[in-house]
């Protein structure tokens, strides 16, 4: 399986352990590739803390993000260096030549793959990193795709904040947002469904719902989940709320602050529950959150390094 | 100290050497850490002149700017590749995210912080480099910001540039151009005040004059300084000329031309004197002054390699 | 000569090894020069096939371009990496300051020069890299400047590409494209000039055809050439076909198809022949194509890499 192109082969067993290819979407990981970059991504915890770097310095890593990202791209790219490897780096991608604007994604990958051992994506398009990675001589791995798409490395990093807290099993969850666009909101409960027992509430203007093609996949995979328009009804019986953005082009500041997060529904949480954030934020979690005990929207760029350090040494492993 | 976040608690004295977190302003700098500064420069000309590197090759610097400027950001670069080191690096950090175009400057440190071991931050607003080093869990180094702000690193190595040639006690300066504006001329000032027996000359148009703050600064500190409107009174003067630029959309070229540094001019200054400008240059220094032994423009650029160096290790080694 | 910074002075023999400074132009390239730079491209294709990397820690290079090109920034960053070198990078180097829109590449040069061991320069000019040679304390390499200008590193690694398949000597080459205004085309021809017996068919339309000032050069090295607006009578002649774009706004689709390689025109190519192409590309190279077994254009890429690795060994060995 290691010398496979095809996103949908990207991964299989094998004796010494689990092989990776592309990230494509969160769909493609099984629970005991899970468990093996989760345990991977926590030594990378012990790596960074004594501040060393791993062994992978004759490694390059190609960012090319059609869209800029700075956070993204600068986690993966710590990742790298953290890894002791080498990056190539774009955030205008788009700008390939200044003599073509139209350049297709396949020949751009196809050069890049000559220059560097692995290549991370962020394209505009729903499908670009799933082009990519189709004719790509070395590993692809999505760090975003376009509106409604995936962005499955922000999911492995928000499903690591929760495994590193709490049993995943049993989990009661809130998504709240815009839900019907939001790829890490998408990418999200795609990884929830591979645990048992688990219980999403997807809170968000009716109008912006998460769409059927991730409630069909829930429901094939047996997990349960509510649709609710009103974030104080579940407010209070979740272990995890993970909060995303309402952009302000799509709702009044009225209807925004409805689904924000602040002292009020702080003060309804569980004492124990934790709270997510993709980040950026705008007007959905106020700042006087950050200080709570239970905000781990900075714990969970920390852990972006790690489990991006994990995902890269889990390719070049392959 | 060295656990500190607070700007303005950013140096202090201890047993085994000067400490220093973050750089946000040339007033922060007492003499005792400006000698081990320039100390510290002089051995990495060394390094440098011997082709070496050093060995901080486990910690990454962030390049954070919110403004472009190729040349400073090549220079911090090449400071922390000259180390031994890695850079992360945005020339465009007002596209945080393609989604959020008001993101706050805390939060990006914040999760920045998480990445780098140091922060490089040149922002558009005057205090941006404060406010991130307020919340930053890394040291935070302002690479200038906003007009009327400050640009410390430049004026750190326009200073070491003088330094390297002459006694800084009893020093004759003029700094000429758009002074009410200029963020290396009021960082310059700055410096310049911890020294004995200075004499600065601040020759501008009188509506493009030193502000009131650095003049009350100087007050305070004793330094001698005189408004001067016009170069050639006082060009004869002086041991150091520093030139900045007057912006075309303030004064019409004539104007522009009476305080620019031309063949004229140089024949009525001291024979050993000396001409720094920070670069880039407009009309206010002709290119025939280049081959003048006096000038120092390009030197200071090396300097400028050498200080930031020497800055970015005091700041790892606390 | 090592010590020249005259561009046309930029090389020359010696005992121990050919010199080679600046890079500026494909005409400066000798004969054993170009041998050398084969042979040790030879070698950087073995050093990357078994993951390797070379001693070059120390070095920096810089990525000075003016115009974007993320495809030859990447190569020339890639070659950087795999000699274990180190990169300062910017694709918009117009923007050396957000305060001076015309700030002259000579100064810029003269700056970078102090922090760089080589800069790497694409200028919008057409002797933006020729300028930057004659001040720059540091080589300039040129990777491509203006239209109607020169792109001597492309020109380098198509020829390797030739080179590593069939001797030089008696080759019989077919040019296509808007070749008025093709850089990497107007490079290639200088090359060609270089080997005995080549016969070059420049296939454009009429007002589009290769300038006089190549076509008297090839007179004056005795190099056979004839301007040909049908593809269809010299395609099964040639044992190379150099194919390039023709931009949408300069031809109607109808005529720019004619000039297009396709499954009807491969019929009618010899079938030991090669098919190269600097990319990116639009209609001129259909994607039939990339499975025809005469296809070198994605190997080129990877040529390009051990052809850069090479020059800036080559750079830093003077």
């Amino acid at each position: 399986m290691a010398g496979g192109t095809g996103a949908t082969a990207g991964m299989g067993g094998s004796a010494g352990g689990m092989k990776l290819r592309h990230v494509v979407e969160s769909q493609q990981f099984t629970l005991p590739v899970l468990m093996e970059l989760f345990d991977r991504a926590r030594g990378m915890e012990k790596v960074v803390a004594r501040g060393g770097t791993l062994d992978y310095h004759n490694r390059i890593m190609a960012s090319l993000f059609y869209q800029p990202s700075t956070r993204t791209r600068f986690s993966f790219e710590a990742a790298m260096h953290r890894l002791g490897g080498r990056v190539l780096s774009t955030d205008h991608a788009q700008a390939f030549s200044s003599a073509i604007s139209g350049e297709q994604v396949e020949d751009s990958i196809r050069i890049i793959g000559q220059y560097a051992d692995v290549i991370v994506i962020r394209h505009n398009d729903r499908d670009g990193a799933r082009r990519a990675a189709e004719v790509s001589p070395v590993p692809v791995i999505n760090a975003g795709d376009g509106n409604g798409g995936q962005h499955p490395t922000q999911a492995l990093l928000d499903l690591y904040t929760i495994h590193r807290e709490r049993p995943l099993g049993g989990l009661s969850v809130a998504i709240i947002g815009e839900l019907d666009r939001g790829r890490t909101a998408r990418s999200l409960a795609y990884l929830l469904a591979k645990f048992e027992r688990v219980k999403i509430y997807f809170v968000a203007p009716p109008e912006m719902q998460m769409k059927p093609d991730i409630l069909e996949y829930l429901d094939r995979h047996d997990t349960r989940y509510e649709l609710e328009p009103e974030l104080d009804k579940v407010i209070g019986e979740v272990d995890v709320v993970y909060q995303t953005r309402i952009r302000a082009d799509r709702a009044a500041d009225a209807q925004r602050m409805k689904y924000a997060i602040n002292p009020r529904v702080l003060q309804k949480m569980k004492s124990d529950a934790i709270i997510l954030h993709p980040l950026p934020r705008t007007v959905e979690l106020d700042r006087t959150v950050d200080s709570d005990p239970r905000a781990r929207y900075f714990a969970q760029a920390a852990n972006g390094l790690y489990v991006r350090m994990a995902l890269l040494a889990m390719v070049f492993d392959q």
